[in-house]
């Protein structure tokens, strides 16, 4: 394990089975990659290439290896990974009323610490890139400083008018504060957390500098059947809850509006559980991604997301894994486990290759990096990992990836290795 | 850890949480337990019984403590076990095929050594019985002298008319030789490979010897689509695939002429994706028991049993691993955590209890032996593990260990900790 600053050298790898994620479900066999801190080339032998990079040290990386492109996740909430037993699960407003009780529990101790050993364990689940959510700022130390690229989204959230100024306020001094961190490992963004909690004038707020500064901006959409029927009818199990919270008798939006909002953004939303097939029409129009986190969905919603509904609509999906406030652990590979079984009536010959694109190139693309595939002038960010036996078929490879994979042999981010 | 010849001390184990998987949901808050071989007293403060029994060592097992009963894992084929990646996954026919290509490969080598090895992991996951489905008796040598309990179906299997004496007279082999290793820890019983692939004859032969020495009988029952369409018109997926190996054109049974055959013994039916309603009240009937391998399944059928349907017939249900020819590893709790997730639409508030109990109390009454619950008098086969937090309400304490747990701490069978 090398550190953050430690030389460069070109390295050339080779593996049984090199995984490029590329939308073919290309696998080369004994093929090999060179790289430094890009990707250099990638070549079916690698002879080929140590005949043509000579000053590069070579590695053949032993009985069914597999070389892939480091994962992405695309949306976890950092600052709440002091959880364990403490949040309620089963159902979304018993949940969310156990996190607002016990906030101050959660959040109590030294989170940056807690935070810097779950990044860690994160490097050594393959996850070279992650979308955190930050409601607080509590997680920026960590984040600037992990090897990790972090696309940091800063979340805007409060419903009550007179509040309003004061949200903002403390939403302009976290941006601020990320801007100056501002690097290829370290990427501002927005949030806006949902239309039910984000007054339409922060949703306006959110999207304008969202579309100022070129950033992703990431929103939890219809992740209950309690905010359905509080947006369409402003009824339903939400209504006891803001009444309760926030003195709130209506729901400051519809669902249209909202989504019109995003119009011209690079929009993520998250979860979708409950979203009708025009509002992901609406998002397919606006080129906006779709991120699921079943294993949170699971917890709170008892749904999971309708991966063919959005496979028709021709939509690429993202897999993450939510915060440890509504998942066990960050380990991505054991979210697409889980997954797969989920979806157990989904075809296995198509369904793990889907899900480790929903984990590479997928959330990639969303973020705006060239990562998540192995592709010539793309970051040298790898892992590679050893599965317990031989493959006659490529095509199964996704699927026993998933199945046998939990921690990784190594990783590498920007070709240094971790 | 101790062999098995270990001397028995008597001992009172305090902790936390005390789950007596007594049907009731009843957990001691820092209870206490005091056993030799068997259950000797239960009690709601150590104190109590550390008077009581002044000669026994006592331990209070720490922070977040559970101890419950060791897990029982019903159904396995350990012949099976050096599958890793070999075996074709998506459809029960492609896997069936797989199997009969490779089964040289796969029990080739020290298969035995194999097993010995699986046996030992399954001891650190917790599981103490095992419901063994022998094929070959290649599994008998590791069966007889690991320090868990195991019930050991010796398996009919063989559809042609010509080679029924030979079949019939292996299984006398097979059969004899297991009954002289008889005792407490290894208990000789019979399996029924399934209705298409055992000869009626072989059937009645089973069940007669099942019934004669009061033994379970186990039989895999409409596992797959091919199956239902097989029996019930002699057609579908594995028209062909009974043509090309076996030369057979008709199924020799009717599902219902098949289920008739088990009145009277201690049937215990595995998977049963594709039962209908008259057939599981045929089974409710019967007093027979249903074993349900969620991974398997979804590996080999992309289905899942109807939970619900057994619960309405209030028909108690058991899940079991399978054989790691169809799944990726033999731990309970992977198992029932997958299951979580695969039954995503069911409640959290009951779902995660049903299933400590389809591995703990169900099982235990359907191998006939007392093990599965804390009772007194009931052999002191218990496990302990630690949560990673505390927990405010006794309700969620099935869900958080589903979700929190692997391996245990501690593993006691008879009263001797391995």
């Amino acid at each position: 394990m090398q550190t953050k600053t430690a030389s460069l050298q070109m390295k050339i790898l080779s593996a049984d089975y090199i995984l490029l994620m590329d939308g073919e479900k290309t696998v080369l066999r004994k093929g090999a990659v060179a790289f430094e801190k890009e990707i250099l080339e990638i070549a079916h032998s690698s002879e080929q290439l140590t005949q043509k990079y000579p000053q590069a040290s070579f590695e053949y990386l032993g009985d069914n290896s597999v070389l892939m492109p480091a994962l992405i996740n695309a949306h976890t909430h950092l600052e709440f990974s002091s959880n364990k037993t403490t949040l309620t699960y089963g159902n979304f407003i018993e949940w969310l009323t156990s996190v607002m009780e016990n906030r101050e529990k959660l959040s109590s101790g030294n989170i940056e610490s807690v935070i810097e050993k779950i990044l860690k364990e994160m490097l050594r689940y393959g996850t070279a890139t992650i979308g955190a959510i930050s409601s607080f700022g509590k997680d920026l130390t960590p984040c600037v400083s992990t090897p990790q690229k972090i696309v940091y989204f800063n979340e805007l959230l409060g419903s009550r008018e007179e509040f309003l100024n004061e949200s903002e306020a403390d939403f302009d001094r976290r941006l601020e504060r990320t801007m100056r961190f501002k690097s290829d490992s370290f990427i501002p963004a927005v949030s806006v957390h949902s239309a039910y909690s984000t007054h339409p004038k922060l949703v306006n707020k959110a999207v304008s500098i969202a579309k100022k500064y070129d950033m992703p901006i990431a929103v939890h959409f219809m992740e209950s059947k309690g905010e359905r029927g509080w947006l369409d009818k402003s009824n339903g199990e939400f209504k006891a809850f803001f009444k309760k919270f926030f003195g709130i008798e209506k729901s400051l939006t519809t669902t249209a509006e909202f989504l019109e909002k995003f119009e011209g953004a690079r929009a993520i939303f998250v979860h979708c559980l409950y979203a009708k097939e025009e509002e992901l029409e609406k998002m397919k129009y606006q080129n906006a991604h779709i991120v699921h986190c079943p294993i949170s969905n699971r917890l709170l919603s008892s749904r999971i997301f309708d991966i063919e509904k959005a496979k028709n609509l021709n939509m690429d999906f993202i897999t993450a894994t939510d915060g440890l406030s509504s998942n066990f652990c960050l380990n991505l590979f054991n979210e697409l486990r889980c997954t797969l079984f989920m979806h157990y009536d989904l075809s296995l010959k198509v369904l793990p290759y889907d899900l480790l694109e929903s984990v590479t190139k997928n959330p990639a693309i969303a973020l705006g990096l060239p990562v998540g595939q192995i592709i010539q002038g793309y970051s040298a960010d790898l892992i590679s990992f050893n599965l317990p036996d031989t493959l006659e078929n490529d095509e199964a490879l996704a699927l026993q990836i998933i199945l046998h994979t939990n921690k990784v042999e190594r990783i590498y981010i920007n070709g240094v290795e971790y």
